[in-house]
Order: C-alpha cells, then structure tokens, then sequence
C-alpha cells in the first residue's frame, strides 16, 4: 500500500492510500481519517460513499466530517466511487462508467471485468483497514451522499449485523424506477429487473427493512429530487414501521453546503451507535 | 451584480456573485456567507483572503468557516485573489499573475493595469456588499491563509481603525525576504524596496505595529515554511510586545486540513471582537 499523502488534521491523520486491488483489478485510492485515539488503539469507523462523479477527495475535503469525528474519537474511510483507468471501461456520460459505480459487482460485460465496488467497499477494504491501521472493524457505522446514500442503505440493508447506524444525505432512493438507476442497472446487470432489488433502496426496504438505526436527511429545494425519489423510501419505511428518521430541511438543496450543515447531526448519531 | 448561486448552508446562504470591478477593470467573483440572522437585519462581516492559486471558492468550500460564522451570527466574504481573463496579464509561474494578487495596487506594467487588489478588497467590495446585502461595516474583522494571511496582516496594520480583530493561518510574514515576495513585488511595484516596506508584515509590525487583537496560527511541519519567515515577524512582535497569540500547532503543514482545524478558534476570536 502507498501512502499518497498524510496531514494533521483536528488533532489527527487525514490520510489518502493506493493499493492494487483484488476486487477491482486496478489500483484503488481511499482517504482514512484517524482521530488521535487511534494512536493508542482501535477506534469505530464510519464510512462515508461519496456521489455521481466524485473521486475519494469530495467529502474529505468538503463535507466538514473530520472536526466532529475527531470529537467523537471515530475513523473516517472515504472509498473512491468507482475503478478507474484507461484500461477501465467508461462512458461518455458522467453517470455512468468511471465515478458512477453505484456500490454493486457488475455482471454484464464491458462493466464486469472491473466494476465490483459491492466487494471493494463491504469485503476487501475493511480487511485491508483492519491488517493496516488501528480500527475496529467489530463498531462500524456507514453515511454516503446521493448515489453514496443509495449504497450506505443498500449495502446496510443486504448485511445485517454489519453496521451500528446507516444514515443518508439526499439518496437515490429508488434506482429501478430513476433515471438515476434503471441505465445504469441495465448496464451493469443487465435486463432482468429481479436482479436489481437488492441494489434499490425502497425495495429492500419493502421486502427485508434495516437492523439499525436510520436517519436520513434530504432537501426541500434538491434540484434533483425527481430523480432521488425519496417519496418511495418514505412510503416503505412509514409502511414498514421501520424504526428510522426521515427530514426535508426547508431550503437545502443537493450540494455539499447542504451535507456539511447536518455532518454535526449525523456524526452525533453515529458516534451513539458506535460508543454504545 | 449576477447571482451565480445561492445554497442554503447551515441555516443561511451561501452565495457567488460576478460584478463588473471598477479597480480591477475585469469582472470579478466572491464568495459571501450570510448568516441566518441577516434575514432580520445587518450582521458583522468576517473578510477570509485566500492563498496563491485560490480563487473565491477554496476556502469557501474547504475550511469549514460556515458552521461557526453561522453561530456566531457573523457573515464571510470570501473574494478572489487577484483578477482574470484573457486580457488580463499573466505569468507562467503558479505564484505571479492570476492567483497571485497579493493584495496590493500594482504600480508596474503590465501589471498596474487590472492588478488592484488592496483598492479591490478595502474599497470598493465593501462598499458593494454594504449597498447590497445586509452587512454592518461598521464590524469588520479579517483572516487569510498564506497570501491570504499575508493579506490580513498587511491590510490591517495600513487600515488603522478598519478591523475589530485580526488573524492568520499559515501567513507569508517576510515578503520582502522571502521567494514568496521579492519576485513578485518586484513585478508588480519595482524595484523600490521602500515602497515594499507597506506590504510586509513583518516591516509593518516593526514600523506600525496593530491595532486590533491578533491570532497566527501555522504548523511545525509546514513544507513552506523556509517562504513563510514566521520567525521574522514573531521577532518583530515580540520586539514591539504587540498584544498578539501566535501558536506552531504540533505536526500540523500547509493545507486546508489544517486551516478547517483551526478555523473553530479563529471564529470564536473574531466572535468576541465582533460581538464586544
């Protein structure tokens, strides 16, 4: 693993790592930030997936999520959204291919060879953060931002036991009935919409619900809500009773403005879950 | 003036507007963050000048400034750092022309044409944000990063009276000493170094001296800190006995991780003055 750079941050490390990856068959870059607890033994993760386009860098450098893990003595892991390279395949539109991994392994070819983020993020990364830095993987909690809202509630709601909280800033809530969803499923798993359940919020939340607490925070003012579809979540998780929070802050729109306004709230909830 | 965007941001807006400069003879871009309370009335202004290379939006979205503005009730103009365009002069290096501003009146061409920084960002943009938003000039605080810091500095000890308190991170304290200062006040002044003498911190402290409470922060493991010379104004402050805090935070570099570490500090001190 190489380290691509290490600064103090809030008493801490930000850190952004490479390393060939198993899942991916490239080399992957993710961002860990380590409060200074970590320097005398493991400390709880909180894994924040990043949105459309973004690289590892966008939330590290703009969600304001450090100054409160510090706070709370939590690690931060910052994946990148999808492989990437020339060797990679990718699309000319910037929601699909290369920065729009949407958090699942591809099984339809040009996509399968490389797009496996499903296991990069759930199984090869937290084994790699386990055997390299102070963390225990025993208290993990997960939080993304649109497309990384979707594979916060996603991944969550397809392991349970695995994480103490899920929250969201402005998911896609409902891929298969989205025009941020149902391209990209048919790319990379191809037609039969059985198969793309378990990659859709709502549907999941339907059919199996979540083993953690949940909060989810949203915009009034999104300019993409016709695409988020966060009405559908909201009807599954009120028909379910599924124990959760669900808030439309008045204004707010899908930006990081938005997200690094309510980062104290969810790393206050986090930090519940993960010191409980 | 044109509204490029507006984001509601920790219960007020963050905004970005272009308008024709009259100093700089280009259109120019801020950044402005007004808090809640400005809704119901004027609001104190806390100017943060950025470093080389920055435009208006750096430290905008990277320094977390907005959660604690947005306490303290305080409003944050983030300006460029110098003007732009094709007509605009420029240099190949990242540190003269475009980006590299450093907040004073070029008397050199092709330079003095539109590099008018310090009548930019002392006169006519508060006069501007005054007419246009709800911004009591009669508080005024300002920091700044690098450039930025020297910024800070340099326009507080000429603008006797104008800031309630002043800060730094990281600031370019020696120009006249230093590769960050005597290349490019050689371009844009000449080769006068007397008339250098009003740009420099660590001249201005020894000469002037400062009117306002004062905060530097920088980090020990600063990479630019053989450009910085804080050691020649600290020198200079403690020569003067300037009422001033002047912190090297442990392990801490350049970047803007360790200006958003801070920045809580810098908003609590700017707080009191404002608010006194």
């Amino acid at each position: 693993m190489e380290t691509k750079s290490e600064n103090r941050c809030f008493g801490g490390v930000q850190g952004v790592y490479a390393h060939a990856s198993r899942a991916t068959g490239t080399e992957m870059t993710f961002g860990l930030f380590l409060p200074e607890e970590a320097e005398s033994g493991p400390v709880p993760l909180l894994w924040f997936l990043s949105g459309l386009t973004c690289t590892h860098e966008n939330a590290m450098t703009k969600a304001g999520a450090q100054a409160f893990a510090a706070e709370h003595g939590i690690a931060l892991c910052f994946p990148d959204t999808s492989p990437r390279g020339d060797g990679v395949a990718d699309d000319d539109a910037f929601d699909l291919g290369q920065g729009a991994g949407f958090y699942l392994d591809a099984t339809e070819q040009p996509w399968a060879k490389h797009y496996r983020m499903r296991d990069y993020v759930t199984d090869e990364l937290p084994a790699l953060l386990a055997g390299h830095f102070a963390i225990d993987t025993g208290r993990q909690s997960i939080t993304g931002h649109s497309m990384g809202g979707h594979g916060a509630l996603t991944l969550a709601m397809t392991l349970p036991g695995r994480f103490r909280s899920v929250s969201a800033f402005s998911p896609i809530c409902h891929p298969s009935e989205s025009d941020w969803g149902r391209k990209q499923f048919t790319a990379y798993l191809g037609d039969d919409r059985a198969r793309w359940a378990e990659h859709d919020a709502t549907r999941l939340m339907r059919d199996r619900g979540l083993d953690a607490p949940l909060l989810i925070d949203t915009g009034s003012a999104d300019q993409f809500a016709d695409l988020l579809k966060t009405e559908s979540l909201a009807e599954a998780i009120a028909a379910r009773r599924q124990p959760a929070t669900l808030r439309v802050q008045k204004g707010y729109d899908h930006s990081y403005f938005f997200v690094s306004s309510f980062i104290p709230d969810h790393l206050d909830f986090h930090a519940e879950a993960l010191w409980a």
